[in-house]
């Protein structure tokens, strides 16, 4: 099947994969599971459905949970393992560290440990300095390495690689948390079922994300401990994420899965960031600077240029002093998007 | 115009107003502001326009920022206005105070100060006993003073009742925030605007409701004071009620109040609900224990036949002991639902 | 032996016990103990030698934390059982609860419950009506009761009153903390060792006090439960409350408990109360409004007399509504003290 | 005057200032203020002197309140000026970043921001990166910047220094924090007034030790500015850091600076710290590894030498890996302790 695109909105652009709108076939689920009453907060059959989809594709092993948005399933997947002594050692470009105003700091009470990276992901090596202080009160006890798959750089983590890190994570009695916001970006990158590259691989706590992905409002967080499970639900009710009528982000997530849409839709977005990547990649004023291996491609321009470019195509600036910008695609993004900013891209530039 | 009735779900009830599902007309929005890409978090035109439909309901100097849920509304709103030596008083049946798990307290750190009423409704006269230890290092500081229209109780406040508990507060230099979950059925009782039933009343922060009002997923938190809002946007986002996709929050406003489909909505509901009183209070067994003024009914009801209601119609005890239960109609309550209810009611009771 | 007293200073008064000094032979130990280095932050022996006597005399399977505030005792011994979403119920007189600028609440989360009670004192009948919402996400979950003996109205539970209590909250699954901040005065009145009066009686977590009988800044947590105290290192580290040079609160708690100085203090500022009780209560204008149980008396005064009798021997109101004030007598309160302030009053009421 | 030393106790060592004792003087004041009653939390008329005292020293611009620990200085202080959504930038070395198990991050629920740094200095030059995102509600906002003078690596910041920061600072909006716990031996390294190095060249919020310098315990935080102070006693009561019997810790700081206390402790320490250094440096196997500016002398010693090293003078590793250790002198520190330590170390590293 081939996914539907709808050019006809206001704007195109690279801004985020979350600047495009909702799958139809999501819209469609939503109408067909609306008529009539159901419990509400997720007692009803349509969440216990879309539970039962995502233990089908993620393991009986785990326990997934509905929530509103990336940054609360990260917060409370996250709040779930901790308690605020304890600290969590993430990559400095990480959605945690950078672009949650906080939020985990705040919910958590718990310290976050930033550590440079070249290309936004962590390897072992990196960690070992901060395995320290243990059973030491002056200090924040080490309890989680967190890691985005894909990352914000727009890499992968291989298989390989996340094995490495849960086993360097379990070696010291941590947990890996694992940031999926684009994890269906990464599993089409690695051509493996969700379970493989999450709970097999040894991954402990999983945001995984629908939102970025083509639905509405859906992200869910998964445990692969039951023992982080317990509790759950009454941090995820006071941490403001339970919704009353459940079965509408129930239903985002029933046809996320119907006929594969997530993968689909995802094999578009990392489709189109081929062909951004190749269409860029032989302009000479332009220098791709991270391998493209998800739905991002991170290039430095002509710093005049940026401004020119962001208005016929938005998009985010990475690094203001290096020129550095972030092109994201979507699950609508098509190929005369490329086109289009492609060609507009030479002239502003031959123009400069 | 009429709301349409869909009885085809899989189960009529009373259990609350948000077992019910969307409006159609709300899901026609979302689908018709899908196309194309819009700029996430808010800053997109349809964000906008519902931002200005809300200030054109509730007066120019309002201010609406949109969230998610109900429980975000209220701790978010309060949140703005406390530093966690504050405390908020509340009555006790306040859904802040006994149906968010202690949000409130979590996310701000504050003491909850909870009043006992007889029907839901705070009085000036019930406050002063709190109105102490003011400049007291000792004690929580008294800041906000936190009433519930429609009250849980089923109750609802006149504009004169609002304006002396506003005078009150304003007097100790406290501030009224107002849980308006139901703020529709409200103001459909009160035959009056929005505006006048909450600014012009003297009301300082309020959580506006739209889920149990056939929405799907749509709160606002509205600040009556500018100075409030300097920093609600960091709140927000820490707070995890930040949506990336926003416009379809949006639309769900924009139909909310596109030919007064809230009213409709609302006018509905509590019709039903008087309705479902007049047909409940002539049967001997039942004695109805709160004033129908809203969406709700309170009542008691012969022991041993609350759970056999339960099987056919789906609702919550309020009190074990006393055998009190309570019913509320929502959007889509029908007359059949009444006539199917009250005879069936009927039929167990004489049958205990 | 008898207490050593000493007028000299600048103000006698009733307001509170810790308006008293420090007791010789605290300060003569810290001299003592002051010597040479010692490792920091509790590591040391005479921190070992104050923990050693403190499980001397509240059991072997107790658990003793040194910290310095008496707020900091009860904060951190609640916050060790309990999870954002607990509440914790208690007395609405309770120090906890009034107290302490909502601490409990800001280093918690949690929810705080208050009870009316005609004495300060809880008993079972009152707290089952809160024992509701167990295993329901919307409702903080309780967690623990907690008591304070002696109360802050001046009475003393019996052990059987505490066994009770102990029981019921055991049979919820709840825990029983206990503010000990006046425990020396109770163990006086009930001419009961310490371990009889807590731990024997089904107390879970202990704040014994001791600034309020003698010391200078030392109070102790006690855990009753060892799975309690795994990680309360941390948490007393992190709530601020864990002091470098750790043997000088060692030091007071030794010095507490050399010839049984505690019970001394204790018992002279009983007896000071109950010579306050005999001396006031045959005064006409004079009502006492609770039983006289430990170091407090609680009465009735005419208003006008109050701030007159405040100049000579200050004290706080309790009611400012009812002319109900506090007196509250220390270990080196004095006969002289009670005669002049008995004679006073009478001089002052006359005058009126 | 001259420093009375008494090595009678039971272990000498160079772990930290704050394993050695009081100082006399110390305890003779605190003798002194004992007798009589004084109306308690702070409201006293030795707390009043202190505070005349220290803004005698500070200036008259300054408002100094007083607390427990050192930790609970830095965190209070900090609190006074943030909100949950704002970020601090500290040293990576900085005691709040690493010694105080995250109690910044739980009690305010801000982010940390580490920089790297050679010595334990923060520069101008390296903040700038981290001056981005400001009214960009994704991130946390830099609020504050954080130094320690003197800093956890022994050295001092000029006022100059502190001018570029202070004044780099607020061009963006920021306070300068300062955690003075060893402020007394900066004092005297720069040979400049307390009032110069603090309030005169630009700093906001400052942490006054003095626990490390003599006292028992007994640390300030002290505003710069009044608008932070308005609801701070609110703070430290919530913070458990409000003491009862308040004089005690009054009668610390009055001794403090009775005939300049603060300075011959601090001189000390600086002046055996120098000897230390003097003593080590022409040891061919020792490597200073820092400027040795305060009472803090850093080297790396042959790793084998340095558990046999402890047992005689206990001290602290700093860096497991390059066998760099931490030797920190105090007010008690003398030249027989260096003398000891000098020799015991030659022969130590001999008999490798």
């Amino acid at each position: 099947m081939k996914v539907e695109h709808d050019r006809s909105g206001t704007l195109r652009g690279f801004a985020s994969d979350n600047n495009s709108g909702i799958s139809p076939e999501v819209l469609n689920k939503i109408k067909k599971l609306n008529p009539g009453h159901v419990v509400g907060y997720g007692d009803d059959e349509y969440t216990e459905k879309a539970v039962e989809i995502l233990k089908d594709n993620f393991g009986s092993g785990s326990f997934p949970y509905l929530v509103f948005t990336g940054t609360g399933a990260n917060v409370l997947g996250i709040a779930a393992a901790l308690k605020p002594f304890h600290s969590v050692i993430c990559a400095e470009t990480s959605h945690i560290y950078v672009d949650e105003c906080g939020a985990v700091e705040r919910f958590t009470g718990c310290k976050l440990v930033p550590v440079e990276t070249p290309d936004g992901k962590l390897v072992p090596e990196m960690l070992k300095k901060y395995m320290v202080g243990f059973n030491f009160e002056h200090h924040s006890q080490p309890r989680i390495i967190s890691i985005s798959q894909a990352s914000e750089m727009g890499t992968v983590y291989t298989i390989d690689e996340i094995k490495d890190l849960a086993d360097f994570a379990h070696s010291y009695g941590l947990l890996l948390h694992m940031d999926g916001a684009r994890l269906s970006n990464a599993a089409v990158t690695l051509k493996r079922s969700f379970k493989e590259i999450t709970s097999d691989a040894g991954v402990d706590i999983l945001s995984f994300g629908g939102t970025k992905n083509g639905l509405m409002a859906a992200e869910s967080v998964i445990f692969f401990e039951e023992a982080l499970t317990g509790e759950f639900k009454y941090i995820r009710k006071q941490a403001m994420q339970l919704s009353s009528k459940m079965r509408f982000i129930a239903a985002q997530f029933i046809a996320f899965f119907e006929n594969e849409l997530w993968k689909r839709n995802a094999q578009n977005a990392n489709l189109m960031a081929q062909k951004l990547y190749a269409a860029v990649k032989v302009i000479p004023e332009i220098k791709v600077t991270q391998k493209v291996e998800a739905n991002g491609v991170f290039a430095i321009v002509p710093k005049p240029a940026i401004p020119l470019l962001q208005k016929v195509f938005f998009f985010y600036p990475w690094n203001a002093d290096t020129g550095e910008v972030r092109w994201m695609t979507s699950f609508d993004t098509c190929e005369e998007d490329i086109a289009e900013f492609t060609e507009r891209t030479k002239e502003i530039l031959s123009g400069l």
